[in-house]
């Protein structure tokens, strides 16, 4: 076989086959294809596709690419969850003690954030000391001992993945949804949960700007799940504007934090959490219908059960689990400032694209994909859409550690902010659930 | 300027701002792009195209990149000839020599050849101790003594081209037109040369299939030339079979030496020779007709001028000009085969494809971009189309260095010629000349 042929048969828009497949992706790990011929490549996919059985191939063939966690010996179902993420999307944090509390094992491997975003990983190592870095045997074991574990996916697991990932993003070929359902997929296989959940995003805020784009991921990627001898449910939700009240790492986990302790009944946050946790009883068969779900997952908050999990997974991890009671244990910032409304209204809307720039100015997230990010800083949002504000009052608190820094920030939040005299309508935050039959959900 | 942002840009479809394109390519020459993102760059630009603008655009830039040859001080016209090249194709051999005798500078600056053809450089360094390598400087020099140079383009010379055309190579992205003009023009334009003819292949044995797809790089070329202040003109013609009956480079040489010595007064390589030489003299004014100016560069040939001023590039390039008078100063083959025709008959069609496969298997060819060539190997076409055969007459003969590669180009030989019983009609070399009002040709 050879290269420049598989790239001239893809960009005519012939279909591949698996050995032509495993040829690319071979070449790649081997050193004998150049970044070039997997970038032109890539971007011939980007314009002709992979069909299905393509794309199926692809993912077993990234997973396949190297080492793989294995969770046979615990003799029961893994769950795993992953979101294509979004500006304040803190779910999975909740979710996991939640589900562990619960009695389900589960497993979240997942990566660092990109240039527009932090990751659960950025996330969770807000906490000191939290230590993200296990080995798959050490990954294992914690599962097995308290059923939960949030670490980061160790380099040998899909390396293929990680480089294909990583040529993506250099060479704007990361829109194309077989390419991101075999990077999301091949990881969730080599990372060995047998049922997985997910959350595909779509709005303002999210990668995928509409309902119908992420329905059609979403379709695909159960239908490879279905291929890969994986359980998937795929959720689409809305994220117009930032998910919850806080964006940036520290200010995340303490809003997490909240939930768990049972403090934080209302919006999106709890809502989300107790929905993804009632699709993944159901997907398991324990649960019928979401309303018996979220009735039982929350008495698993009320009664502390939640919190003292995540208590027993930041332990375990290493990390200092003081926080959960005191706030000051995080990374402090220099500057807490509280800017007020200008006037009378409802929030309207808060554009979640702004948010993330002011997050990212303030050094929430990276800069680049090398660069370090600042845990102790972000924005907490006073106020959200459909909430009333005086004029005077607190309309949003930027954390940070730099006054210039800052001021460029509240450019931005205040940019975000629309206000005006209705009291607007807030849609749905779940706009379809695939992969379980409609008459569950 | 981002050069995601550019390459997303041109992916949706959009069309690049000079500045834009100046970004793409200085990144490209100051190593901050990566292979990578020129890569599907290339592929981006093979599915949404560039307009004549941006074609130009990135012809001057690419031309700009590097040193440029000046013929000002000879303060006269210089013409440059190109061919997008085909099996069999020496016409550039014959054609300088000629143009110089009637008097007109030519700087014919080439490259090598690539994976499936042997370029006019590796043919004429054939000739024993045929010096290419020449700089700016004395590719001035020679044109002002004798009118002629056959020179290897200069690393210096539009660097940026070279870079582009040898990752166009590595990722199927050679097909595009405005790839194709941008990177023959740019060369042109650095070459220094005023006035340009390009023969424009289509055909069995060229890279562009059809006599379509050459008028329209033809038109883009010459709107291109009108954009860079070059006089272009462009000459479609058709490569069906091998041009002439030699393929190799010593005989390829050898065949060009015999029609300068006015030995080959038929067949495509004299008509073409003679073709392009008119068109040359028409697009400078010296001429108003094709059959005038066939007419007096004829007398080139029959009065010995031709051969002589040929005689006068080999002395001045240090090369063996003895050959001339005895082909045995060539570097000769171990074995000369001759190959019978298995039945009587006319010759139909001559495959180029499988003559060039012949070639390559003889060792005529690159087999890689790296790799040497062998001058001495090759195969002679004693029968052509239209020619009839006797059973047991020879119809091809083979020069190799290897028994069993022998073997295998008869075989590929022997698949490529078509015999039958009927004459076929041959078809016009020259399919449409563009660039020079209609009436004069």
């Amino acid at each position: 076989m050879d290269l420049v042929d598989l790239i001239e048969k893809k960009k005519q828009g012939y279909s591949h086959s698996k050995e032509e497949i495993k040829y690319i992706v071979d070449s790649m790990m081997d050193g004998t294809a150049l970044d070039a011929q997997l970038a032109s490549w890539l971007m011939a996919v980007c314009f002709k596709g992979l069909n299905e059985l393509e794309t199926s191939d692809l993912t077993k063939i990234l997973a396949d690419s190297g080492d793989k966690v294995n969770f046979s010996e615990l003799n029961e179902v893994v769950v795993d969850k992953h979101s294509t993420g979004g500006v304040g999307d803190k779910v999975t944090i909740t979710l996991i003690p939640l589900l562990a509390a619960a009695g389900i094992s589960v497993a979240k491997l997942a990566d660092r954030g990109g240039r527009s975003a932090a990751g659960t990983i950025d996330k969770i190592e807000a906490i000191p000391n939290f230590n993200t870095d296990l080995s798959a045997i050490a990954i294992v074991n914690q599962v097995k001992n308290i059923k939960a574990v949030i670490a980061s996916q160790d380099k040998k697991l899909a390396p293929a993945d990680r480089k294909l990932y990583s040529l993506r993003g250099q060479t704007a070929t990361t829109d194309n949804d077989s390419l991101i359902a075999s990077s999301i997929l091949s990881k969730k296989n080599a990372c060995g949960g047998s049922n997985i959940v997910l959350d595909i995003k779509y709005g303002a805020g999210a990668l995928m700007k509409t309902a119908e784009e992420a329905v059609h991921l979403s379709n695909l990627m159960v239908k490879i799940g279905n291929n890969i001898n994986k359980k998937i449910t795929a959720v689409v939700t809305s994220l117009e504007e930032p998910l919850g009240r806080a964006v940036g790492n520290s200010l995340e986990v303490i809003e997490a934090i909240e939930f768990l302790k049972g403090n934080l009944k209302d919006g999106e946050l709890a809502y989300l959490t107790y929905y993804f946790g009632a699709i993944t009883l159901i997907q398991l068969g324990l649960y019928n219908t979401v309303d018996d779900a979220v009735d039982y997952l929350k008495t698993l908050v009320d009664n502390g059960s939640a919190i003292k999990k995540f208590k027993e997974i930041i332990d375990a991890q290493n990390g200092d689990s003081s926080v959960i009671v005191n706030y000051d244990k995080f990374e402090l910032p220099c500057y807490k400032v509280e800017f007020k409304s200008k006037k009378n209204g409802y929030v309207q809307n808060i554009n979640a694209h702004e948010i993330a720039m002011a997050a990212k100015e303030l050094g929430a997230t990276r800069s680049d994909k090398s660069g370090l990010i600042d845990h102790s800083v972000g924005i907490y949002l006073n106020k959200k859409s459909g909430e009333f504000v005086n004029k005077e009052e607190t309309l949003y608190t930027i954390y940070s550690n730099d006054e210039d820094k800052t001021r460029i920030a509240q450019t931005h939040c205040d940019n975000a902010f629309v206000i005006g005299d209705a009291k607007p309508s807030i849609n749905n935050l779940v706009y379809k659930v695939i992969g379980i039959e409609e008459e569950d959900v």
